[in-house]
């Protein structure tokens, strides 16, 4: 084992910012899917680039796996020292480096999560629109290439990182993309890093694209007799070209989820929540043309909420969701997954999806960024009871490939992590090799993020 | 050489469809740039994937290139056959092959230009947006990034490849994305090959978006006392966030080429060329928040088109710049440049190239897609006199390097192809290493457009 080697290495890089205690190690081996703990061999805490760079060239020498540590909100298990090896946990590379207004440009550092960013743009007019839910270091949010609830929106992490600066596997610093908002120069390293999962280069530095702050803002919910209502109601949305800001369906298992946990008492019926940004005419007119289609699929419990207060309250109970399905079933844990397909495929795909848990005799609730055909289902299970822990990996086999089968992706923003890996053959197929050459010829000593992403060869 | 048992291999495989008569090849080593003539030893047409992967395969065996062909209108001399080899012309590979209205994207093969397919389009109520201004091919146009004149509402190729399927040099077929409007399934191989040039893999299928037709669509001319007064119209516009569909920027000289070349009678003053899309409501906003931001700059001789024809005409006449320089002096070539910034730095950079060029007794029209901060330099040279081609040279150089110190990109949208090579270590540093790297991973013995994107390792 070459580990202890490169971690007397890095400790006289360090000093007391490589810290091996029991505690810590073991906090940065928890994690929110279904894993269990895995802690590193010890935690980093770097301050800039050349420091990652230093703490990348004994690793690299001494083949000492480096899995880089946002704010631990990953649901498939990427931030998981399987292999040992150390944590680089960017707590202290957390500032916002320049805030180009003009440009509505910003750059960051990877430790700053999206509401300290939000925080800080706060004055400017501007704002970072990808969201979450959960409060993700940008950094992270980068590597999963995560996205949200105003994706339908705003895009992606893969629509809104405009450059990075990142360390590769022997220490070489590099930056890709510019400030400007297009580029035809050479390969897209921007895009390839990002959803890499720290697998090809630790990201130091991002240059995100900010949008103005809408006029004004207008979010809503109503309730449907069906599930189908509900997304047959999305697809004619979005086909009509509304701008919707966000769009989540919620159907009545999380609906009852989320009485338990905020003490609501929403009806438990199929839900839309829906946001719109515009100027005040504009919002007007989406929501008068929202409204109608929504009727004219059923939609009934029309609640406004034009006050800042009510609307992030009513965000925050969706982007609680995670914990609000696990006060369901106290005690166990949840197997989240994250299909996208198509949109024209989205009713089949949530209609199989509620079928296929109910036959398995599962706990399941459906919510999600149907507005991209995006959508999650989390399934209850004790990890203790062998039988329903296989239903529920048999359910989410099952969901997966019928993602593929409609044209669609086995994540749509979570990432693959541990937990997607055995699926990835699955979707890519001989694109799985391609990644592989990629892998190897940019971590040769395969140190960054190991036992991620890419299947062990069969 | 092995290229001669290559083709014997392709000739058994192709039959009539490997052509090695001279007046074909001499008509596949043209280019729209200043490049000399470069033929091909061969030219294959293949008519589809499988008979593609076929090509691949002995000329992976024996070292032969392949460079792939489009509608040859790549201005940095990409499909050159600059080591010989064969050049796969898809002229046979050019079907619509699905259109899916109800999740607004099609599915192409390379070889149909923007031209052909808007045209199969246009009963679906869609388009498809990018639009560089030449009838390229969708696989060309992948292949080098492209965008143009609507990038600034719509995105580019980046933006609006959904999914591809390619040959890899061995000749194995990979298929990269989904249909699915978003993944974070694994490294992002469509963005790795958009912009690759046929240098990691041959394009032989896309999926891409498509837009809905807007209800209102007007277009306009204006014309302003200084370069100056009209970038900053584009700054302040882009900035308020009007969703311009063009806003393009033509500058003096570049009138006076359209007046030579199409017999108009513009003032020869700076102009915008702009065009708006949306709702009849929309569009009125917008042009008027437009025209008052244009007037605030000195903007007279507004001119509205609101008429399809008249509409096209002000296109045409837009899309025939690179003609229209060649007339200023017939008989000389036209160096083009294509730099991108970060639009605050926009008039800068315009103002630069217009004295830098004036200084250097150089005949340049400026014009350029300066919504994103793009903006092209068309200079004139004689490629005999030795003299005022260094001159030109120069000029790029000092553009080029100009751009990168302001934080943008030696090329927005055209490419590397040969020509940019020598920028590509100034603007992508150590990341050119990487480049290379992936490169040689995906293609080992280098038959895939060898000798493009990727300079010579010092």
């Amino acid at each position: 084992m070459t580990i202890p080697a490169a971690l007397d290495a890095l400790s006289a890089v360090l000093s007391d910012r490589l810290d091996t205690g029991t505690a810590l190690r073991e906090q940065h081996g928890q994690n929110e899917g279904y894993f269990p703990i895995t802690p590193p061999d010890a935690v980093a805490y770097p301050i800039n680039t050349d420091e990652v760079s230093a703490i990348m060239r004994p690793c690299h020498e001494h083949g000492c796996p480096v899995v880089a540590y946002g704010a631990g909100t990953a649901l498939e298990g990427h931030q998981l020292a399987i292999h040992g090896g150390i944590a680089l946990n960017f707590a202290k590379m957390n500032k916002v480096l320049a805030i180009n207004a003009e440009d509505m440009d910003a750059v960051v550092q990877p430790g700053i999560t999206r509401e300290e960013l939000n925080a800080e743009l706060r004055t400017t007019g501007l704002f970072f629109p990808v969201d979450p839910g959960a409060n993700a270091s940008i950094g992270g949010m980068a590597a999963t290439r995560a996205s949200g609830t105003t994706a339908v929106r705003y895009g992606t992490m893969r629509e809104n990182v405009l450059a990075l600066e990142a360390v590769l596997a022997d220490g070489t610093i590099i930056r890709t993309g510019t400030r400007a908002r297009k580029s035809s120069a050479g390969y897209d390293l921007t895009h390839l890093l990002v959803g890499s999962e720290g697998t090809l280069a630790i990201i130091t530095e991002l240059t995100v694209r900010l949008q103005g702050q809408p006029e004004a803002t207008s979010a809503a919910t109503c309730c449907f007799e069906t599930v189908d209502d509900a997304v047959n109601t999305v697809i004619a949305t979005i086909q009509t070209g509304v701008p919707m800001a966000r769009i989540e369906l919620i159907d009545p298992m999380m609906v009852r989820g989320f009485n338990v946990y905020n003490g609501s008492d929403l009806p438990e019926k199929p839900h839309l929540f829906v946001e719109f940004h515009g100027s005040e005419t504009g919002v007007g007119e989406q929501a008068e043309t929202f409204g109608e289609i929504a009727e004219g699929f059923g939609a009934t419990d029309f609640k406004w909420a034009t006050k800042t207060e009510d609307r992030n309250a009513l965000w925050r109970m969706r982007h609680q969701a995670h914990h609000a399905a696990g006060s369901l079933e106290p005690g166990k844990r949840t197997l989240t997954t994250d299909v996208c397909v198509p949109i024209s495929r989205l009713a089949e795909a949530v209609g199989k999806a509620a079928e296929d848990s109910k036959a398995m005799g599962l706990t399941c609730v459906i919510l999600g960024h149907v507005g991209d055909g995006n959508f999650h289902t989390g399934i209850r299970f004790d990890p203790d009871n062998a039988d329903e822990r296989a239903r529920a990996m048999a359910f989410s086999a099952q969901l997966n490939e019928q993602a593929i089968a409609l044209g669609g992706t086995i994540t749509g923003e979570h990432g693959i992590g541990i937990g997607k890996m055995k699926y990835m053959q699955a979707q890519h197929g001989h694109g799985v090799d391609v990644m592989r050459a990629i892998k190897v010829a940019m971590d040769p000593t395969n140190i960054l993020n190991p036992g991620k992403i890419l299947p062990p060869v069969a």
